[in-house]
């Protein structure tokens, strides 16, 4: 499998997770955002969405890190990314993921920020501000569907990760790079502990990546 | 079943195809997004993100469409709205809703073009310039995924509507709503074409729906 990602891109962190929790072993093609090696020919013909991740496999380019989560899922189903229990359990977690995947990140990517500057015009403090405001909207959301749900349990769902935990850490990660105050999210704080407590979480952080730590 | 939404949403917009699609009758409760009455404490309680569509179905609240529609597929797998027949058949229509649900659609929602225009103080041919940026990158790349697949039919995959031509349909008439220019996009086209012949999607037009025909 070879995983075409940036280290930075908080939907290439969901797919590391993902992997890591399969224990599917990948072949890392770093793609740098900063430089925009996305836009280059190459890579647009493996994605014309130009966007990472981009997962390689048995001849496929699949796009999508929700897509692409889904599919290891399918392929490699143990241990399970989504509740094997019920359908209104899988609806839970997609829902939750959803939450992240499309009223939070989209609107804080690398490239949503770079129109805010140019042409919208918006300095440094106005666009950390808007990224707040979404994320902050997101979170006070999921935190309030975790606390009331008696589905949750060391995990968004029950005691064991899925795809809803493998969105959440990314997207914490993004939200303290623009200095959200956590304290209002007690579940989400508890839930991002859980995590950071485990191996396959933990190799897939950005600062645990060789490009991270340059030689 | 019981389906909150706004007939102009093109996230209820998805939910209606797919209800329509697998038979399910639905009693329509709506939510007017220009009244603001997604923020009532009422519908708040229902989906704490308060946001459009939720579907009440056997004492449970499912918000996030994409969600919602796995959910229906799952319970009611026929016709069914993802292939059978791999899953990297399931990842290609998973990646083309989600280049729509997260690439696309999120960052020409209602609230967002507000916040556009108030703190960021941008006027109308701004936003719309905006919106159609994301369109016609997001549009662009579905175009060159379709043109370039075995998979395309007369609809995204096959000549069945999967969960890909569920949110095209949508995004389209969005689309049009800020004068998009569609004529670079000939396998949408035909798509859209082969979609509108079919009673499901008209019936679920926004302008199909009693709200925007008041008597």
């Amino acid at each position: 499998m070879r995983l075409h990602q940036f280290f930075m891109s908080s939907a290439s962190y969901r797919v590391r997770i993902a992997l890591n929790i399969k224990g599917q072993p990948y072949e890392s093609l770093p793609v740098n955002l900063r430089s925009a090696e996305q836009l280059a020919p190459e890579f647009s013909a493996l994605n014309p969405a130009q966007l990472v991740p981009v997962l390689e496999h048995e001849g496929e380019s699949l796009s999508q890190s929700l897509a692409i989560i889904e599919y290891l899922d399918e392929r490699f189903p143990n241990p399970p990314l989504l509740p094997r229990t019920s359908a209104a359990d899988r609806a839970y977690v997609r829902q939750l993921a959803l939450t992240i995947a499309c009223d939070i990140h989209p609107l804080n990517n690398l490239r949503v920020l770079k129109y805010l500057r140019d042409p919208f015009g918006q300095g440094d403090a106005a666009r950390d501000a808007w990224a707040r405001h979404w994320i902050e909207l997101g979170f006070a959301a999921i935190e309030a569907r975790l606390a009331a749900s008696p589905r949750r349990g060391r995990f968004c769902f029950g005691d064991s990760p899925t795809l809803a935990d493998v969105c959440l850490m990314p997207q914490i990660a993004n939200a303290l790079r623009v200095k959200t105050d956590l304290s209002p999210y007690p579940a989400i704080r508890a839930i991002e502990q859980n995590c950071a407590a485990l191996e396959p979480f933990r190799r897939a952080h950005p600062m645990a990546q060789p490009e991270a730590n340059p030689p």
